[in-house]
């Protein structure tokens, strides 16, 4: 009963207000790995260790995973089983992983900071049925296909198709913006009772905001984190991802590590094209919606350095921090 | 946006104390269905229906659904692609179905109730790993095999298998009690706050109470739910079904409706072998060790008389009430 009875950081009194740590699906399964729930324990038992700093600063703690490999893994086997069994629409894989991840991150966090501690909300992501991400699906997720099996698809379940990058066909689903948390109120009041929240994991289960019913879209999980971060108050955002901070210059002679911008400076070099569409890119206009919407400090940087960016180490991460005067208080 | 706008039944002030329901698996997908997503989302609107009548009498309401038939098909998925992806273990496959279920429910429950009233709580339910149910596991899942694949599972993946009623041979995995909600104080939380919660699904994650691991055995979704009520406080117990009420001397010419029973008369037709071991059994048990526990009531009726049993109509449902002077207050 040692981890019921021995609660290891949870005495620290929250005092800091909200903390979001966002951390992406290949955290879980690297990829060089293929996903198997030793690996997915062992990787989330790591960043529960992280997750456990900040825990033990004093903040109150909601971590957004995404779920790329799991998604695509849990795609392939209804693809495999569906003379057998009806497939799920993709809505519904979502909310697979976030109990399968939500799980395995609850376990792990609560081995830190003893059961109980940590609690997974499965979380539903509104979308609006209008948004123009709609028109042009560009998401690819599952598995790669031939062309002739990849069209047979489209026809049979009105999948968008396309070929990625020579390497064969997939389905693309649009990648809309979130408009709203659905269980926002469920989710500040387990904050404010103290418990690690587990959230909108891979972006959230997307729904139509006004009828709730399931949508087939992935919302960018950084996107959700900053969305999320908002509605419950957080001051701080921390969007994790494979490199220790954000570089400029990158791939040239004059690349270097930038560890503290201001909101202006992150957007120039937002609008000056340093940060790759696919990779970074999408972290800085997280970190910057979530200070144009009154958020103190984002903090882009790897599961590593996590600890020594909670601590304040200057040299650990990017710190972008909103210019003017805070605007919201910890609660 | 009617939905998110227009809470139909919240506004009644929660007054009557928890309320736990108990959903088998089979009432989110009929035998007679396969498991289609909008077979599963038809079925959630209509027990959606049900539950908002206990939140309109004035019940803070948690509900434990069961997972059999969904959870099989999982299974079939993970093994018809075992040779792409990782087969992940069957406490993870129960994780899923929280995931999964719980967005259907959530969903049809906010349609009733107003966006946000509902939330899933992804649940692990501790066990003690020296259960002598582990011993000999008895309670199959997942699909049929013949006997030379179910022995080759056996072999490689340390499965205990076993031929069942002569249509094949299945996976066969221990039921342990349930010893501890590791969620509790979380659902507690969001009770008291006013949401309905869906937790424990499936019977809840199982894991060793002291490590919290995961452990391939499936707890009973009726004793999950009574450990739950017991464990929130809750006064009344709702434990859904495919029959109306229980019934006595059943498919004997002196077959007749119990509409009522005291603790000790249930505990007395228990003992006399009145009710099955597969179906009405294990509800008597749950319904009486709820009672023993400290609840006021337990209710055993179907999803259609649910609203009736609410109301107070002696004719809905078998009522099983606590003989003595009751010993919890509604909070």
């Amino acid at each position: 009963m040692l981890h019921m009875s021995s609660p290891i950081r949870c005495a620290t009194p929250l005092t800091r207000g909200v903390a979001v740590v966002a951390v992406g699906g290949n955290a879980l399964t690297a990829e060089t790995q293929r996903g198997t729930a030793d690996e997915i324990a062992a990787n989330a038992a790591q960043m529960a260790s992280c997750l456990g700093e900040l825990v033990a600063a004093g903040w109150q703690v909601a971590v957004v995973h995404g779920n790329g490999p799991q998604v695509g893994n849990l795609a392939m086997q209804q693809d495999a089983a569906e003379d057998l069994v009806p497939v799920q629409p993709l809505h519904q894989l979502c909310a697979m992983t976030q109990g399968q991840l939500g799980s395995v991150l609850v376990r792990a966090v609560d081995r830190e900071c003893g059961a109980g501690k940590a609690v997974c909300v499965v979380t539903h992501v509104g979308v609006d049925p209008q948004d123009p991400a709609f028109e042009t699906p560009t998401k690819p997720i599952g598995p790669f296909f031939d062309e002739d099996r990849a069209q047979a698809y489209a026809a049979q379940r009105g999948w968008t198709v396309a070929e990625d990058s020579g390497r064969g066909w997939r389905r693309v689903v649009a990648s809309p913006r979130p408009e709203s948390i659905v269980e926002m109120q469920a989710i500040r009041t387990l904050l404010e009772a103290g418990h690690v929240v587990l959230a909108a994991g891979g972006g959230g289960v997307a729904v139509d905001a006004g009828s709730l019913d399931g949508v087939d879209a992935v919302i960018d999980k950084d996107r959700a984190s900053a969305a999320l971060a908002t509605a419950v108050g957080a001051t701080e955002l921390y969007l994790l991802t494979g490199v220790d901070c954000v570089l400029l210059d990158f791939g040239t002679p004059r690349q270097r590590p930038a560890h503290r911008m201001t909101q202006q400076e992150a957007a120039q070099h937002l609008a000056d094209g340093q940060f790759p569409a696919g990779s970074m890119g999408p972290k800085v206009e997280a970190a910057l919606r979530f200070l144009d919407d009154g958020g103190h400090r984002a903090i882009i940087t790897s599961v590593g350095r996590l600890a020594e960016a909670v601590a304040g180490d200057p040299t650990a991460g990017t710190s972008i921090e909103r210019a003017h005067a805070a605007t919201r208080t910890a609660s």
